[in-house]
């Protein structure tokens, strides 16, 4: 625990700011679990942002990404949360996907990707059904452009099919789910400390 | 109502007979509201054949897919359940579908997909989560070999995340699941009706 | 052929208008096809409007999804083409779909959804790989906000892994995938017509 | 280097052996070049065993899953390699991961899931298309029961679509594709063996 860590929140909710959101709500929870391992965190709710469509770095012309990419690369661990609709994850989230797609053949100094021994945990949020679908989808991008996925890294919430029901208006935090929290968060900040002492070899 | 119709239910439960299951008591339901629409049905549970892994319409030696073949062929829809396990749709679920592959390149004496004039219902039953992305696998497969989706035709069921609990354990069948076994019976009875009328046209 | 019919095709490329289109290639390949069967079709790329996030018919604002809206009512056969990004459809088709999903509450004066008797065809464009993990999301998702899918319904390109290449800069249409254009269409049509002579019923 | 590493790789071909196999070579290529970090490697078909369906460790009567099974808990690298059929993971690789399932309920002596510390590759041939599908399944189901996954750890091959050709019948292995078989195999070998000098702490 001697080596600080920093965690960036990325949320796609498709509500802006100041709305309740229950992908704000999991994504403070796993926040508040990684401090608990010696990780700072930040949290930015993407819909707020002017993120302009395209797989480039900059796309120009009010273009806010640059921004919240530079947050990205300066922390440790992402912590990605998006709601489900359509049994999906939000277009907000695959904006920021596309845009993480540039990623792809940025490198370091040694020529490898620059998101590499960086660590990403995925939260999900839905009324119904789609969590183990879209965690997939977020562990196959993200790890294409260079996270590492610690063991069970997934953390979820959906109600029964078809019943609705929102996970910010839960009375508490389901207790499986809390586990599932703690756990994700144990194993990043494991992670991503023991990346940051032995980084990913070069070719 | 005048034209008769035939539906054959394949379940794709892990467990053979006679154990008890979820997979078996959707399709039975989902018969049932079919035979209101004039639709007389059949069911067979896939795991008690000894079905061979294999793309061609028969594997040989004791495979027992061919009988169950005779019956897709002779059937008018297509009833298709499967349990969630790790998210997806079973291994028994993915043999019929593997299967049903061969199919593609088999085609009637006007030289259609063979398959053509044939509406399929997508059934997913599940503790906790899967069901969209179960369904959204089964029409894409089962459209490629030549099905007909009518509208609003996936039934599912699932319990909250990670608080298990079965479709056969419920006391009664949520209002909302009955609601769509009615709708997607309903529409494929009329689809398979109409295309029975008035097929698909040939190139 | 006597009856007349309406094509929509919504185009999710991330790039806006005057750009050339891999996705308006193929949509255009689709509304030239379905034009042979009778049918009159229009494009509009998703892009170039400001659709804003939501699931609701109109998030005010701005937001020009309501007359996007207003087309996709009024056409009978809905063309949905959606480029591939981290193997996903686009955040504008997602976007697009989120919009949709506000419909699953809207009923015609019969108590319908109100985009029963309407057929949906599925494009996609790729580099290198997802077409059938993103048919089957689109099928499952405008299937689910009424839309039926008539056999064979998905058009899709996609270059060898890893090896690049454009839909757009292809020397000729590949004659498999002509073929599935053509197919898509002529059942498409079919299948708007017989639900256009005979709809869906009401519960 | 002076962690002795051990792989096991299990192909999901539909294939008995001795057929020649798209999923066997590739396993074979990510073994080789796990080789060359200090990892031994062996490699099982899984059609070649006679593995129950259900979702517990050991299904009894003639099941053949528990011999793989101990294979399982004793290497620390999982290379995983399933064909696509139907724009899916094999139904052999469906049933590996069935049984990989009973593992979510097995803990070590600290408590921890058994799987724990584990790395997973993920590799994926295909006549077409599906690769970043199914990668994305393995990898959200291998890490649900305890699998870490290294950056850039899917491995796949798929040729143009609807054109048909397998892996094995390439005049040589595309140079993108060595250089994901590289990749994944350095960095799959870098983080097993920093797992095994600093585990995942228990709960």
């Amino acid at each position: 625990m001697d080596t600080a860590l920093t965690a960036l929140a990325i949320t796609c909710t498709l509500k802006p700011s100041p709305a309740e959101s229950s992908s704000d709500l999991m994504a403070t929870q796993i926040l508040d679990a990684l401090k608990e391992h010696g990780v700072t965190g930040d949290l930015v709710r993407a819909v707020d942002l002017a993120i302009a469509p395209g797989v480039e770095t900059d796309m120009g012309d009010g273009d806010e990404w640059p921004t919240l990419r530079e947050k990205v690369l300066a922390a440790d661990i992402l912590v990605f949360v998006t709601p489900t609709w359509m049994g999906q994850h939000s277009s907000v989230a695959q904006r920021v996907l596309e845009r993480l797609d540039a990623e792809l053949s940025e490198t370091d100094d040694q020529g490898r990707p620059i998101l590499f021994d960086k660590v990403a945990i995925a939260g999900i949020v839905g009324n119904e059904d789609g969590a183990h679908h879209i965690a997939a989808i977020l562990f196959q991008s993200l790890n294409d452009v260079g996270y590492t996925v610690a063991a069970q890294s997934s953390v979820y919430w959906n109600g029964e099919a078809m019943a609705g029901g929102d996970y910010k208006d839960l009375d508490e935090t389901p207790e499986p789910v809390q586990k599932t929290i703690d756990t994700s968060a144990r194993n990043a900040a494991h992670l991503a400390r023991a990346l940051k002492i032995s980084a990913f070899p070069a070719a």
